[in-house]
């Protein structure tokens, strides 16, 4: 079969690489002989072995009758939107990485594939190269799935990692990021949590069936977290993570947020270091399920693309049965209306007296500390309650709260 | 689609609870209707919903045209193997929990399956409930997998997991374990680590693409695990867990072991606890993948079930191209070969003489100690080397070599 790729970059390059390096396992193992027949992007590649097959005009793709799937690896909604879907609306199976299009799109491109009947497959938009769309949509389709969580940003998870391991800064730890590749000049998306809302967003929609657009999901990023934070974590028995959750609630809306937390350490996602990637779902019949593996870089994400493009190969004749209906008005809850323990770091003058004043407040409070810690500085977890009473009874305290971290659950 | 469940014991009542309680569900994500229209079962159950369609005939499942769709779950080669070939032959899709039956005569069923054009799933004989078949065959379809490891049986690390968060003993553990019904009276087939052996030859055949048989593999379970060994696993920052593990050679021979294990608390293996499982598989595009959740149980392994069953309906006019080829004589590499390092427990007279001839015959050794260390005990790790190598020097060094464990990299 022909295939097409939309944006030679990172992604796109490693596709070309897999279906060539291995192309004898995949004929081994599938049946399937594929061939790269097209290649879009606006550079020039004087030296690519692809050369001849590099085009500037997408409709050189759109109108070749002889390719029939087309990868999309360009990243942004436009403008891939309007390529993927004149693509599949040539009847032409598209397979994408491209996060941010399925997040904020992913909805009414499945129904344009469902129109065709052709295949709109996106394995690779979360979590890289790990199977994590695949298994949700098949493997667990006779469960309920009412909670997702994961670590699904590989750039400040390996950020966190370096923080936490060797004791460096946000700064220097995203300096050496940058220097390695694995961050953007703009950390923006990354640092911010942006990236990973998208994904919690696609698995969202995924589970839960409807889809939950980006707009107004909580996200906080890594930016506050110090080494200080990273030193009360561990004597709570925890580290501190980039967590993005999901949860679908029982009178029908969904709690949705990405921000670190505090993550125990019998928690396998605790274990989660660098730029790995892992993904918690849990099914009414399964209980939790764990996948986990290598969220970015240019042959882990081409693997769960040549997985999607052996899949529409398989499916060609047939319509897939997947995706989700479009969004609702409303379906996000409020995220204050989520129960939580937090941790709080805060500036005291009087320390006795504030600590003494906490536990009458909070009743339980587990008091932190850390070498150096300074005469004025108190740490402490809170019990659980509704986010928004606890940030109310803690303005009650006195103490001047220099930051917040949530217990991840 | 009509469905019939051989076998009506824990994991195929799981099965038609599953597809009972979430009936809708699956409806709505799939558009599939299930209803279980028959069960075999020579037991009577009188009380039973299903009372009226449960047979001791298998003749009225093979001859009842109207059923679409078979679970194997009654374990054991025979008669599961003829019931099986004969739905196939008359065009009815298996689907088995059967590890024993997959990993026996696999490959002998999938080509029946290939012949009469249905499918055979297998995604329950390996992992429960954990989405690993399907992953490995589908989702990473575009890599050579040249390893697979993993922690396989759920009641080993049940027992594994009391002793080394307890302190209690293996015959302690193993009795609760049998109380809460996670080990058999006679456990042998988990504590001798025979399910994880047939596990990992489901997997090696899957990944490598050749019938492995269970026959010849080595194997070895945990009856000889002790509390000293734990504490001096935690020494080694490390702890114990059956580990099975295949690996594809240069030379085109398969690795094969199961086997206790340190396990390096860095490895995510390290925090797989309680009947929990997973399965570490490295393909050369992503790296390594790891997949988690309950390795047991009736309805975790009935989701499991329930996902083949869906996925039979998805293609029911399509042959999967999914298998592997029948074995190869000779495809099992001699164990021995392989390099490894050990931990090594053994009794002395003279312990300074011991260690410091141990040092001079290894070189590099790391020796541990524990909390009420006899007098004239010895434990310590040696280098890494071909384990038959390892053995030789180990006769020349003069210790009584009480047990050892592999180190697993």
């Amino acid at each position: 079969m022909n295939v097409a790729i939309l944006g030679y970059g990172v992604v796109g390059s490693g596709v070309a690489k897999v279906l060539k390096e291995n192309s004898k396992t995949i004929e081994e193992k599938t049946g399937h002989e594929f061939k790269v027949t097209r290649i879009l992007d606006i550079r020039d590649f004087p030296l690519s072995e692809y050369r001849t097959i590099i085009t500037k005009n997408f409709e050189d793709i759109a109108n070749d009758k002889d390719i029939d799937i087309v990868v999309e690896t360009m990243g942004g909604v436009e403008p891939a939107f309007g390529f993927v879907t004149t693509c599949l609306e040539k009847g032409k199976h598209v397979v994408t990485s491209n996060k941010e299009l399925v997040a904020v799109k992913g909805a009414q491109l499945l129904a344009t594939a469902r129109k065709n009947n052709v295949n709109f497959l996106f394995e690779a938009s979360v979590g890289g190269g790990i199977p994590v769309i695949r298994p949700v949509s098949r493997c667990l389709a006779g469960n309920n799935i009412t909670k997702v969580s994961g670590i699904l940003n590989g750039t400040t998870n390996y950020i966190l990692t370096k923080m936490i391991t060797e004791g460096v800064s946000f700064e220097a730890a995203l300096k050496n990021a940058q220097e390695l590749g694995y961050a953007e000049k703009d950390p923006s998306a990354d640092v911010d949590g942006i990236d990973a809302m998208r994904k919690i967003c696609i698995l969202a929609s995924l589970c839960f069936g409807t889809h939950l657009s980006p707009d107004g999901v909580y996200c906080e990023g890594i930016r506050r977290v110090t080494l200080a934070d990273v030193a009360y974590a561990e004597k709570f028995g925890s580290v501190i993570k980039l967590v993005a959750r999901a949860e679908k609630l029982a009178d029908g809306k969904v709690f949705a947020a990405v921000s670190p937390c505090f993550v125990k350490k019998a928690n396998m996602l605790s274990g989660v270091n660098d730029v790995y990637n892992a993904c918690f779902v849990d099914g009414d019949m399964v209980g939790d399920v764990l996948m986990y593996g290598k969220g970015a870089g240019s042959e882990a994400t081409a693997s769960a693309v040549v997985g999607d493009i052996i899949d529409c190969a398989d499916n060609s004749k047939e319509r897939k049965f997947f995706g989700w209906e479009p969004a609702c008005e409303d379906i996000l809850s409020d995220y204050t209306d989520k129960e939580t323990a937090l941790y709080v770091r805060c500036t005291v003058t009087d320390k006795a007296e504030a600590c003494r004043r906490l536990k009458s407040i909070f009743g339980k409070v587990v008091f932190l500390w850390r070498k150096d810690q300074p005469e004025n500085e108190v740490a402490f977890v809170t019990p659980v309650m509704k986010e928004r009473q606890l940030r109310k009874v803690l303005s009650t305290t006195g103490v001047s709260v220099v930051t917040t971290i949530r217990i991840f659950e």
